[in-house]
């Protein structure tokens, strides 16, 4: 079987580095080849396995210390056909990667948003007066760090081994507890072997607005769920984008669709939503820091 | 009276036009001086006024297309001694600067990732290949425009007006009805004449966290709310940054904290929560698209 799976690029990034993982994961049961189809931007590879031209897009959804990436939320909201197979936990592990011969000659550090963030205390100590410059992803300014000593990147081990570029500084994120939940979405099941995929499962996730003007109405989806003791893991709100003050919410809860309880759940919920989607069942699995992080079976597109 | 306001910088950032609109409605009941004080982050602007060194900052909290303003809710969390003293909703109106004599000559287009993310319709249409690089602010790059004629800055039309720069396009947002809302915050009630500050507050704002591994436990709280009929016009979840999973809860709500229903539903709240922050009541003025853009008032530190 060879499967097309859509992620943030450029190759490096901590997104490609979940989905080379989870490849790596299937191939356990079944022997699977893997293209990797690095995207510009998170939208853009969710789109792609809309579109049909990739089966699968591996995408973060949170981070422990930053929270919600808003542009997988709101992507999955505006796309129809798209289903969540997985869930992948994976520790995050900064490093500093330049050319500069000491810290002392960097001038630049250029990473994404929600990186810079989640090594903020370590610049303010290690690199007080530097330019710190957002980028869409990790690895975008990687292949320039050869032709100028006085920048710096933040990004991960394997990105640095990935390009070949030297590690002036390992495990710089200010929390070491740092992890990232993504998640693995299709069209539709994907054909497998895998039996953690077939079982039952242990999440689900969807989202609804509620009739305009009706903030407090927010009490009565949450009840439905509370009466029947189902856990909500997880509730986020995010602008409508008709007005200030009108939100989506999205919810995980602990427990399968095809559940009795959470069937009678969800036909009373409709009672009360405008829209309601279902992002489908899913269960979660947890990716070690020891986890060997060689991927035999992955191609680069 | 001479009042000392933080706020992200340079001078021209919608946090600074609203801070001027802020000091400008101030002075209808009294004769009030203003310093405004750019700080390059939210975080800096709020902290400022936790150290005593401003009386007052104006910080964006949501706007309505690209949603929370992650680095407000989280500095006021780990600030303690903050109050809310008003909320200011704004129009936003994004404008293309440039000494590119056409669109055809733009290379790079500048500015805030929200900002950007709010033109996303407009850029792809008018400028499909130009690069995008979001950095720290909306008015961070405006004087490096005159020596690269290229480079393109998003911001407001005040800010162009205020570093005398030539504007391309006005109103490129995709959403016309784009507004944000702020939050002016201080130590303490500030001295003022203004009976809107002083009056019954239409609005309070709390965060809590709550006891570890109970996240159907937040059905408890907004009961306690919706059984004494008060309403809640926003929920926010963010991590506690201790491990996945681990939220606190950011709750507006529409009634004054002095209300005898607000007292005891408090006074319930504290059974279920870990730890309780209260940033107060306040009220909410909308500043028209039409609302003078001059402010005689106001000084530059």
């Amino acid at each position: 079987m060879t499967i097309s799976i859509a992620h943030l690029g450029p190759p490096g990034t901590y997104a490609e580095q979940a989905a080379a993982f989870y490849v790596n994961w299937l191939s356990k049961n079944r022997q699977v080849e893997a293209i990797l189809c690095p995207h510009p931007t998170i939208a853009q590879s969710l789109q792609a396995v809309a579109a049909g031209a990739s089966q699968l897009a591996v995408v973060p959804v949170e981070n422990s210390i930053e929270g919600s990436v808003t542009m997988t939320m709101d992507t999955l909201w505006q796309l129809d056909n798209l289903q969540i197979q997985l869930a992948l936990v994976m520790p995050i592990v900064h490093t500093l990667i330049s050319y500069a011969p000491s810290l002392d000659e960097i001038k630049t550090v250029y990473s994404h948003p929600q990186a810079l963030a989640q090594c903020q205390g370590w610049l303010e100590r290690f690199l007080p007066s530097v330019q710190l410059i957002p980028g869409n992803s990790t690895t975008e300014i990687l292949q320039q760090l050869e032709q100028e000593v006085t920048i710096a990147a933040i990004a991960s081990g394997r990105a640095a081994q990935l390009y070949n570029l030297p590690i002036l500084a390992s495990g710089i994120n200010d929390h070491p507890e740092n992890c990232t939940r993504f998640w693995v979405v299709s069209q539709s099941q994907i054909d497998t072997a895998n039996p953690f995929l077939t079982a039952s499962k242990s999440h689900t996730s969807l989202a609804f607005s509620l009739p305009a003007n009706m903030p407090g109405a927010l009490v009565k989806p949450l009840q439905i769920f509370a009466q029947r003791e189902i856990n909500l893991s997880r509730i986020e709100s995010r602008p409508t984008k008709r007005s200030l003050g009108e939100y989506l919410f999205f919810i995980d809860l602990e427990a399968d669709v095809n559940e009795a309880q959470m069937q009678s759940a969800l036909d009373e919920l409709t009672t009360y939503t405008e829209v309601l989607k279902i992002f489908g069942s899913y269960n979660v699995l947890s990716i070690s820091a020891s986890s060997s992080l060689s991927f035999e079976n992955t191609n680069y597109s």
